[in-house]
């Protein structure tokens, strides 16, 4: 139900999924609607691996997620990450309402062992490949401890998503310095310092978040999102910026095309709703959070992002290196 | 003595000032070294408005600010900063040691009433003209009330630099209704909503910071020079990704070529070194801070700049700005 572009995209999305992976799904939601937009989408051949799971509420994108987590306890964001607990499913997936989905998820499925608080992971692209940066949302404010806790996990998901056996941790910061920073990254640093079971690299700078420098990159939740946002508002920007440059000479129409051409590759990269979706990692269980914005195409690519999650076993990876490291000294 | 480029570009920068603009220039350095690169640049045709201050240490750009200042009472921009305090010159420029110039600034000036905390303030391009970004890295652990007067200095600062009237003052975040942000987020959110004189829009999403909704938008400054190092970061890394791309295909080296041309424009209107500096609100004095990175002709334009504050009688603006507003309630 939840998602700008909800329930078509999503039930198409989901029917695409459906189709081309293996994997059972259920779309939570009201029966009625969703069944309406099952059969808009796949007529009399619905999959067989596709079902429907009622909730007789939805929240909106503009509620106040707490107090309507509390107004509204059938919720399709409740029911999804109920079934979750109960095992009815492997896992939960929604493009809804971020702060919902978190805290739906947080409040079913409750943390892992020494997983104080939980990040909303982003693979990030780079010149050489993919980045994770965490936490991107989950958490505004920050202990130390919580990046650590980040770091620690961040490295479990970058062994499943980039498939590095060593992945290099690094700290967002404001230079390379250790003393660099506010006081949260400077005690962070200390902290990751001194972190078995990971590979720390140090302070990197936002500058060279784009390099590859590291593997995965911890920061706290607002700090993440404001990067995020920064990325995504910047490439929108650039675009326009380099159409209306080019577009005043005349033999540009060939580049007004190209440029056009090749922003939307690397939108395809950078977007998140390309990217299908961020886990949340902390909680004992697998959610994944896809953008807002996700057409069907970014529900399909969410979805299986999802199955292989679940196929890699992340929870149990995540548990695992938490418990290397004790969380308090 | 300070900047990648110090002291050729920097004194180079300084000659093409002299002789373009209203202006009498004293550089700050080792005497023997400047005299040298002074003659190099101008020949016998050094202008009569230029001349040396004899300063005999230099603070590295690698060395721990704090410390370096103690060790080194002679430090080039603490002799400049003194000059400014005892009436010599009008204004401080340096290209140096950011954390340097700041401390020897703060120290020599002081705060104005009001001003708890000194902010970096950054021009930043948008599609509709430049917004007043503030803090990008003067204070990195701020509170609600450093960031309201933030606002209040910023919007001083954008009657003259961007000479609006009633200049928008917005409030970074990770979402626009007042409930989303950090903590100091959303303290500050209350505290600008009852500060007079200032026209507070609400919160600005990073996304947004390019689209030109506020003129001046502030921050922490660990927050904010995180945003301008991603910003330059993603710049440079999009160029790199978006040449990699077009030049895949046959007909595009004229789209290689105009890509490249206008990422230079458009590097020009991005990048901190060419907009010349950031003027370092609060002290009791105009100190403004080039890029590490800056060339002759950024040199040059961040000298025009410091020029337009001292004629615009920034710092008596900002004191009567701060003195209007009961910094504690």
């Amino acid at each position: 139900m939840g998602g700008d572009a909800a329930p078509g995209e999503i039930v198409a999305g989901a029917v695409a999924a459906a189709r081309d992976l293996q994997v059972t799904i259920r779309l939570v939601g009201l029966t009625s609607i969703v069944a309406a937009e099952l059969a808009r989408v796949a007529g009399a051949s619905v999959p067989a691996n596709i079902s429907i799971l009622d909730a007789a509420q939805v929240i909106g994108m503009d509620e106040a997620p707490l107090a309507a987590l509390r107004r509204k306890p059938r919720a399709s964001i409740k029911v999804a990450a109920e079934a979750v607990l109960r095992g009815e499913a492997d896992a939960l997936y929604s493009a809804g309402h971020t702060g919902a989905t978190l805290m739906a998820a947080h409040a079913a499925l409750g943390m892992l062992p020494g997983a104080e608080r939980p990040a909303l992971a982003i693979l990030v692209p780079t010149l050489t490949g993919q980045t994770v940066l965490l936490d991107t949302g989950a958490t505004m404010d920050c202990r130390p401890e919580h990046l650590r806790s980040f770091g620690v996990m961040g490295a479990a998901f970058a062994r499943i998503a980039l498939q590095v056996d060593a992945p290099r941790v690094g700290l967002l910061s404001v230079g390379e310095e250790a003393a660099k920073g506010n006081e949260l990254v400077r005690e962070a640093h200390g902290l990751l310092l001194t972190t078995r079971g990971i590979t720390f690299v140090g302070n990197i700078e936002a500058r060279d978040l784009f390099a590859g420098h590291a593997d995965v990159v911890v920061c706290d939740g607002f700090t993440g999102n404001i990067v995020l946002k920064t990325g995504e508002g910047l490439v929108a920007t650039l675009e326009t910026m380099l159409r209306r440059e080019v577009g005043q000479s005349m033999a540009s129409r060939i580049a007004n095309w190209l440029v056009g051409r090749e922003f939307q590759r690397l939108k395809v990269r950078m977007d998140a709703g390309e990217r299908g979706g961020a886990p949340l990692l902390g909680v004992n269980g697998v959610a994944v959070i896809g953008h807002g914005r996700s057409d069907a195409r970014a529900i399909r690519n969410g979805i299986a992002a999802t199955v292989r999650l679940v196929e890699g076993r992340m929870v149990k990876r995540l548990r695992e290196a938490l418990s290397n490291e004790p969380m308090s000294q």
